[in-house]
Parts: structure tokens; C-alpha cells; sequence
């Protein structure tokens, strides 16, 4: 068995979202994309589009793990909130449709990825698309934090899943 | 067509759950209870059983709308974020469920309850008790505070659904 990660940028203006496997030995980018939500709409409004793009990319693609950045607590306490409830929905939805979830902070995502806690964004844009082929050229910042949460994901559960 | 809501004082730990109906213009309790988490659990899986019974109270129930109490920032951060996560889920639930969405404050409880917006919580659970008739006796603080959410949903928007 392969683990599937499906995994994420967490937002409610805009959510990266990833989907890898691990094929013999190596990432393999299977989709990534950005959901982006109507400043003009309710929270709750955006919160359940988050949540039904969510829902159908787990019913398209069939992941068995979903990989999340941890809360931070250094932006303002109404965004947090805000991500936080997102958070909330897709942990719920993972685990309905039969996922582990593992938690990443930011600077395990930086070492797994780039090999250095304090790695600026730049770097760690450069290393996705050097580690994952096919990696989009040019997309937003999200989708490619989503891709690096999945990488930091596989490298230090992918294994235990290959048999 | 009368509003039915399905009201809650959030919390991974315990949630407060009511669900009201408004007959002949006066509210009914159709069920209250308070979902409980074990400790040891990890908020992942304490938010997954919070979401579970909720979907469950919802196909029993079938409200057509959820009353939520807004989130607090005068708790502990910790406590917060994790209050948020279920607030999200049930958001989602709700709208996935096709259940029109509202917030209160909890100033806004308090004056819909007791007509006063300073009240503390021992006049606020005698009020629910006078108000409702089927009221518990002897509850958890968390379950009188769902009931009393319901009651503020009813008194603000209860009406309008009255042909």
C-alpha cells in the first residue's frame, strides 16, 4: 500500500491543496491547485465552499492521509479564527472519508524540505519544484505550501506505508 | 413552515446541543443534551466524535436552521483555536444539511433570555427553565446555554417563518 497524501494550505480567502503519492521511492504530484472564495461572501458561506472543494478532491483522488500545517498564532486573532474553522472542516472530512492526519509545524516543513529550519518562502518555492516534477512553473504561494506540507508528509510517514 | 433550530454552545470538551421549535408561538424543547470527549483523546478525535453527533442530531431532527453562539477572544488561545475547529465543523454540517446559519453574542443570549444583558449564568439557566417548559431540571452549564442560544434564535428570527 502507498500512502496518498492529500494536503494542505489551510484558508478561507485561499486554500492550497496537494495531492502526492510516494512511487517508488519518489514524490509524485498527482494534482495541486487554490481554491479561492468571494471576499463579497458570508464567513459561513466561504468556510462551506473550503469545505465542498475539499470533499470532492477526496472523492476524486481517494487519499488515505491528510497532511495540514499546525494553527499559527502570530496573525491576527480574526484570521486565526477564521483558519482555524477551516481547519476544523477538513480534519472532520478526512477523517469521515478514512484518513490518518498528521500535523506539520512550519519549520518541519522548511527541514524536510529544503534541509534548513529558517528557509525563506523563495527556497522553499525552488525546492518543490526541483523535488516534484511535475510542480506547476508559476502559481500562487499556496498551492505551493500545499505541495511542500506533502513532501514533508511522505518523508516522514510515506515509508512505513511501502511494503 | 416553522423554524425548527438546532442550537449549540460549542466546545470539543463538552458541546451543548438543543434543538427548539416554535409551536403556536412558544418555544419547544424537542431534545438537549451535551456531548462529552474523553481527555485522553487527541483533538483530532475529539473533534471528529463532536462532528459525528451532531450529524447524527441533525438526520433525526431535520432543523432547517443552527444557532451558534460567536466565538470568544477572551479565552485562552489554545482553548480558542480548538473551540473554532468544532465551530467550523458544525458550520459546514449545517449548511451541508441545508440549515440556515446565525450567530449571537453572548449579550444578545442574555437580553433575549432575561431581558438583561449583565445577567450571570444562574439567572440566565433559571430563565431557560421558566421559558421551556420541558426543560432538564439538572444539567450541565452547557446544555442550559445551547437551550438558551435557541431561545434568542426563535425571539430574533422565529417569527418570520410563521405563515
Amino acid at each position: 500500500m502507498t500512502m496518498r497524501v492529500i494536503s494542505i494550505d489551510p484558508g478561507y480567502d485561499r486554500l492550497g491543496i496537494a495531492v502526492l503519492e510516494l512511487v517508488n521511492g519518489t514524490e509524485k504530484l498527482l494534482y495541486s491547485g487554490c481554491v479561492l472564495t468571494d471576499k463579497k461572501l458570508s464567513l459561513n458561506g466561504r468556510l462551506f465552499i473550503v469545505g465542498e472543494a475539499f470533499q470532492k478532491l477526496v472523492e476524486t483522488y481517494t487519499p488515505n492521509t491528510l497532511a495540514i500545517e499546525t494553527l499559527f498564532f502570530n496573525q491576527n486573532q480574526k484570521t486565526a479564527m477564521g483558519v482555524a474553522q477551516v481547519r476544523g472542516i477538513l480534519i472532520y472530512l478526512a477523517q469521515k472519508n478514512n484518513c490518518q492526519v498528521y500535523d506539520f509545524g512550519p519549520q518541519e516543513i522548511k527541514i524536510a524540505v529544503t534541509g534548513y529550519g529558517k528557509s525563506d518562502k523563495a527556497a522553499v518555492i525552488d525546492m518543490v519544484k526541483r523535488l516534484v516534477a511535475k510542480a506547476p512553473k508559476d502559481a500562487l504561494d499556496d498551492e505551493y505550501d500545499a505541495i511542500a506540507v506533502g513532501i514533508t508528509c511522505l518523508a516522514h510517514h510515506g515509508r512505513k506505508y511501502q511494503k
